[in-house]
């Protein structure tokens, strides 16, 4: 359980050679997800925070909104083929009222990085977004968002070792990180810092910043809507459905951010330019 | 339809100062799949190759194996809000007798990296592969694997426009590139290239070698294994889980192949040393 790396031994090439030496692996394992005691989804994720990343996809999915919505997280009996513990099923509880989706009552399974599931049809990819982000009076400065890929580097231990996890950070207005998570899938590690804000009791997350390691997708950019979060920053490019909803909700998307430069694709009045 | 760029206007951000200017964004649209007329599950992905995306989908789920067992493609009626074809619905009829999953009869949803939806559970997350991979002959020289990135790079072109999409190619034993797709979801483009091989009637793949952008997830690894691909080689890093499921079913795993030098996770007996 927790293991967010593994060592495996690999052949390393250079050039015409071969030598065999030991190397460190991201861990990647399925995930089960029930509400209540009925399967939900099935994640492939990397093990470690587990109960932030269950409160974060129901975040995600509109299922909780405070920490009073999920009155209970706990993993379920699941055993291996020796029969050991697995820790790869979680059971969530709901508070009483709290809306069950029809989706619950079916099986389904998600990747990694897969963000959309149990959606009934094209038209309903989009969620209704309880936050009116557009009136959030978020303010940064370029300097503030320059110093977000350093501080996230710094802070994510195990990419180093591995290269293989994406990596998500939670900060303040002034830049501050106050939570960094990382995953084999880059819409873990969002809702594992969305889970974690829920659990501390501090969503919405009015007027603080997410940065994430790799791209702005539709769904990432919904993921942090959902959050009540009124500026998301990426290291890579944003897709052109991100843009519109972004542009749509009043969400500041800032691609592209790399050394003293970056691009804002919605919301630039947030950003206080000299 | 089949748009893969879209142009937006970005705030451009150089130290304290700011500039409007038009940016090309890698454009994400949801793709509903049906099968005979019934809803599969919906994909986030660059359109464009749309055809060959459902058949490869297809062939990762264990549908499709051959050109015979899928007797037609056709976008269904389906119109925006201006009521316009937005060739975001596909109907894929496969021949009498083909298994249907159960999941069929449900509305799955997938994101842009989805690869896995419709499993039933944690313990069901493993296709059963329908060849011999192990029994594969193919031999490769390491300058065959180092050619491989450029390759692919170089047949880029949408890339390097919008650093937003991931690749896959498909290669023969020599490096002679195949077969290049795109997409805003990298499971996207390997889908793309296994259903154009399977529209060329070229399954299974054996002797041939995949390419791709990024890391190397369970998910990617064993949809190389369902078309019958014995070796898939990584810009970035594998998952432990990817590394197992390659070793288990005898696909030669490389991953940080980079220049003059590549990691090999499994299947090393492939590799052709000096």
């Amino acid at each position: 359980m927790g293991r967010t790396t593994e060592r495996r031994r690999v052949l390393r090439l250079r050039e015409q050679q071969g030598s065999y030496r030991p190397d460190a692996l991201a861990a990647e394992e399925p995930l089960e997800i029930r509400i209540n005691g009925e399967a939900l989804t099935v994640t492939m994720r990397t093990p470690g925070h587990d109960f932030d990343l269950v409160a974060g996809f129901l975040v995600g999915e509109g299922l909780a909104a405070s920490s009073e919505d999920l009155t209970a997280l706990r993993y379920c009996a699941g055993t291996d083929a020796d029969g050991l513990q697995t820790y790869n099923v979680i059971d969530a509880s709901l508070r009483d009222g709290a809306a069950v989706p029809a989706s619950a009552h079916r099986n389904l399974l998600t990747s990694s990085a897969c963000g959309l599931c149990g959606r009934e049809s094209v038209d309903a990819i989009r969620m209704r977004v309880p936050h009116d982000l557009a009136a959030d009076g978020l303010r940064v400065s370029p300097d503030t968002l320059y110093g977000l890929p350093d501080a996230l580097r710094a802070a994510q231990k195990v990419f180093d070792s591995t290269g293989g996890l994406h990596a998500a950070g939670l900060f303040t207005a002034d830049g501050e990180l106050l939570c960094l998570r990382e995953d084999v899938g880059r819409h873990n590690a969002v809702d594992k810092v969305v889970g974690w804000a829920l659990r501390e009791g501090a969503l919405p997350l009015t007027g603080h910043l997410l940065m994430v390691s790799g791209r702005a997708s539709f769904e990432l950019t919904q993921k942090a809507a959902m959050a009540g979060i009124p500026l998301l920053a990426a290291v890579s490019a944003p897709s052109s459905l991100a843009v519109d909803l972004a542009s749509e909700l009043g969400l500041t998307l800032v691609g592209f951010l790399r050394g003293r430069s970056a691009n804002v694709y919605a919301g630039a009045q947030r950003v206080a330019l000299a």
